[in-house]
């Protein structure tokens, strides 16, 4: 190799980044210095200030730059109604579907002992908190369908349960505008034990 | 959206890398933000130090960080034989075959007076200068076979032919370990044209 030690330095970066080979680094490194250097101080500046200026929301663990994410901060949300999510990009996902206007609860993970994520590490002792509280009145499991997704589902059941406060789990079944026959048999086994009478 | 104004920046400045839409730019910012806060700072780093920090080698228009790049600083190189590139990334490629000891002028694009790049873009007035001092005994064109390379491969041969430089073109033809029936039939053409004895 014969890049400048610069050069190799911020190719060597960029591959810190998912899905990004050395291949697509050295195409990332050489894009912006030759031709995008103001990008390249601009994704700097913002890269830094993200790194060190976000942070949790001390109330649904979501990324915010202030003590509350805009979401908690927002009067119109409902606080009794709250959405578990494994993640920040889960919770893009529900917002888009544009039907829900309660508050959310972010793990930032799932149930996972062996990696060492625990109760704790998801923020599920604030949780628990939040639950005796006694200002929630239901808990939407939006979790997801593998294994560590239904561990988390049922641990956070037995905290609500135990706090008196109902859980409703989001629906599993077909997916809007597919084909039956691409459905998984998984899917379509519990999409037929949830079926609904048929109204129009 | 409902991101915190510093994480839309963030994923918006990725974008400006090359292969890098909203998505692979949310999941990088995600990524970086729950488990890679020094990778980014990092790579933040390393960005505005290349942004400022690299700039063309006076010799041969290459990266570098001082005045002349590592290739042209490398007193084994032979100064009477220079490599005709397109791009730094073309630099490699033929560092990489093992082959080559001379050294290289990189024109950091190829003509194309439709977007505004004349022969100036390209240095090639640096480049006559070398040639008409007299150190340079052979020009190699590694330019690619796409129009503007074509053209750009004519316009340096002229300049050469002008200054009594001899001027050499790597090799078209079939390319190492591939089937015959997955080549083009214009690069079969160029091959079957330039066929030559065989010997063992």
């Amino acid at each position: 190799m014969k890049h400048p030690p610069l050069v190799e330095t911020l190719i060597e970066a960029f591959t810190c980044l998912p899905g990004v080979g050395p291949r697509s680094a050295q195409r990332m490194a050489y894009t912006l210095l030759e031709r995008g250097r103001d990008d390249g101080r601009a994704l700097s500046a913002a890269l830094s200030q993200a790194m060190d200026g976000v942070r949790q929301c001390k109330r649904c663990r979501n990324y915010a730059e202030e003590e509350l994410c805009p979401i908690c901060q927002d009067p119109r949300r409902d606080p009794g109604l709250v959405c578990i999510v494994a993640s920040p990009a889960d919770v893009l996902a529900v917002e888009q579907s544009g039907e829900y206007r309660g508050q959310y609860f972010v793990l930032m993970g799932q149930l996972s002992p062996l990696d060492g994520i625990g109760p704790r590490e998801l923020g599920l002792d604030v949780l628990e908190a939040r639950l005796n509280e006694g200002e929630i009145q239901e808990l939407i499991l939006a979790t997801g369908t593998t294994v560590e997704g239904e561990a988390t589902a049922h641990y956070v059941l037995d905290l609500a349960r135990e706090a008196g406060v109902n859980v409703s789990r989001i629906a599993q079944g077909v997916p809007m505008g597919g084909d039956l026959e691409f459905v998984d048999g998984a899917t379509l086994a519990h999409a037929l034990r949830g079926r609904r009478p048929f109204s129009t």
